[in-house]
């Protein structure tokens, strides 16, 4: 198995073969994800309960606040299996959660869940009144003090209506990007998403600043994790993005803020990692997302596919389904610079369904 | 896949199997590789980008300086691909770089590369013009300070027409032995070489005490990796030298420095690592070299070979061609520790040549 340059050069990725890897997992819920047909990161009617389940599984492989393990109305499972396997193949040195907004606690013991007093966010339809520049200084400082005995740190997430906040995000900043944002659904619902967005955005007014505007239209996840990596500067500690269009639009956040503030970025300690079906999305553009930026970036995606699997439920995510999520992209480049081989993360993933 | 005692007893490595070890490839130019013929560790008229190449690709899976991957006249590729496939299936858990001397600088970021300001050495016929004493102390200090997180470090080369000038270095501290070194080639233009080694011994007058007779005569891999070698008693860090020949004359040299300095080692932190085609290379001698030494040495070869490849350019590996470099030897020997198969590391060399 091996991985693909989206920009950038190979080195970031070959100079971190074979060290050791910590994982952060941002959990948060948006409403947004209250509204039907909107996601199908998780069942219908319980979206909320998508990152506690995914933080369980990861964690343990067991659901726990639930019966089922986290399924797509199309029954398509979640990404966490992939992240799953890969750690039961060749465990993280580490797996800590970040609580940005459970609306259950997932029922783990031992494992460090970082508690920061945040509230799961409102349906950005209504605002998300999300107090962005409080949330944005906890994770700036939660990042100057991150300490991992680790050569660098794999950052998730898992959040559902996801790409719906995302692109309300860039699109509130101004970027030009609309059609570049995928969706975990193969064929994205895109009147109902583009009229929550529509809406969201219409309550932007030119002289909101950008925490102002984040306050309205974003997640959690996005705010958090921009400060968690200007925070990181501090340190340098090296740090992967593992995610697809969402993480893009972090790394927007990032941009904007240090044009408003006139500050500067080494963005050489970074990288987003994503998954091939992220990077093949013909409905979407993770590459030109990147461009946007005012910095570089080194990005890649894994060679990873179920081509091979003997799943139909898998195949699904081969045909556009699902793509991204709970760190995939991330966890399956950190296979491949470990020596894990497609065949024995494919197996452990379908013995997880039970085929 | 195991290996073979070729001298002390099998501890040394059986104590480092399953360890981390850091890999550091000593890189060095000597221009006694631009005579026509001497060597065919590269390209003929570009020996100097050798080990440019071998370091891009070890790091990077690329070649960068060049179109194509360095391969000798016969069309044999470099052993930097057996270095990386082990490295691809078992990380090291750091690579690193030691700049002795590069004519071009190899184009990779994030991987540490060490400076000392050495230049290239001269041709060995026209006095190799090293301040043999200066770089030897600069090596024994780096040596002194040398940190790692792994348990042990193997130590490599690349260095095109070394074993010219590391018989010539043997030969002109005294010891008695000429038949002994190999070639990287299989029928090695022996009355070319002696002629070579012959004009370079002629400059050496019977005053001269060893940093005098090194600079005329030796190349920078050689006196620095001695003086590594001293500098590393400080900490006692377990040393593996990789390679073949060219490695136990740097063994001579300390030799000679310890008799003549009146100094003690404690050999049992090192051990010579090498390849099946060095250890039954009919053309030299690489166990009646060690034993040249006043001091004990761990000496292994591993047991692999290209038998059951379909690769009719790699099978002349067990023709006797090439034989060893860029640590190939030392890498077999941590696979067999880690529990790596021969055919899954001669499937991912034919990979790297797309056969």
């Amino acid at each position: 198995m091996n991985f693909n340059t989206i920009l950038g050069n190979r080195d970031f990725i070959e100079y971190l073969r074979g060290k050791k890897a910590s994982f952060l997992l941002s959990c948060a819920v948006t409403k947004t994800a209250q509204i039907p047909g909107i996601s199908q990161a998780g069942i219908p009617g319980k979206m909320y309960l998508t990152p506690t389940l995914d933080a369980e599984f990861l964690a343990t492989s067991e659901v726990r606040s639930l019966d089922n393990i986290a399924t797509t109305t199309k029954g398509i499972p979640t990404p966490a299996l992939i992240t799953r396997a890969v750690h039961e193949l060749k465990a993280f040195e580490n797996l800590e959660f970040l609580n940005l907004g459970f609306e259950v606690m997932p029922k783990i013991d031992y494992f460090k869940i970082y508690d920061f007093n945040i509230k799961p966010s409102e349906n950005i339809k209504d605002g998300a009144n999300i107090d962005a520049l409080t949330l944005f200084q906890k994770a700036v400082e939660f990042g100057q003090n991150y300490k991992s005995s680790s050569e660098y740190t794999i950052l998730a997430e898992t959040i559902p209506a996801g790409t719906t906040t995302a692109t309300a995000t860039a699109l509130a900043l101004g970027y030009d990007c609309k059609e570049f944002f995928s969706s975990s659904f193969k064929d994205a619902p895109k009147g109902l998403k583009d009229e929550v967005i529509q809406t969201a955005l219409s309550k932007i007014t030119p002289s909101m600043d950008i925490f102002e505007r984040l306050s309205l239209v974003s997640d959690n996840m996005i705010i958090f994790n921009a400060g968690f990596i200007l925070g990181l500067q501090a340190s340098k500690h090296k740090l992967i993005l593992a995610g697809g269009t969402q993480m893009a639009s972090v790394l927007l956040v990032v941009n904007s803020i240090l044009k408003t503030m006139g500050g500067q970025i080494d963005s050489s300690i970074l990288a987003l990692c994503t998954t091939k079906w992220i990077a093949q999305d013909t409905n979407a553009n993770i590459k030109a997302l990147l461009e946007l930026l005012d910095f570089k970036i080194n990005a890649y995606n894994a060679n990873f596919d179920f081509a091979s699997s003997k799943s139909e439920v898998l195949k699904l995510y081969d045909k556009g389904e699902a793509k991204e999520g709970v760190g995939a992209g991330g966890a399956l480049i950190y296979a491949c610079i470990n020596g894990l081989q497609k065949d024995e993360i494919i197996k452990k993933i379908e013995n997880f369904l039970g085929e």
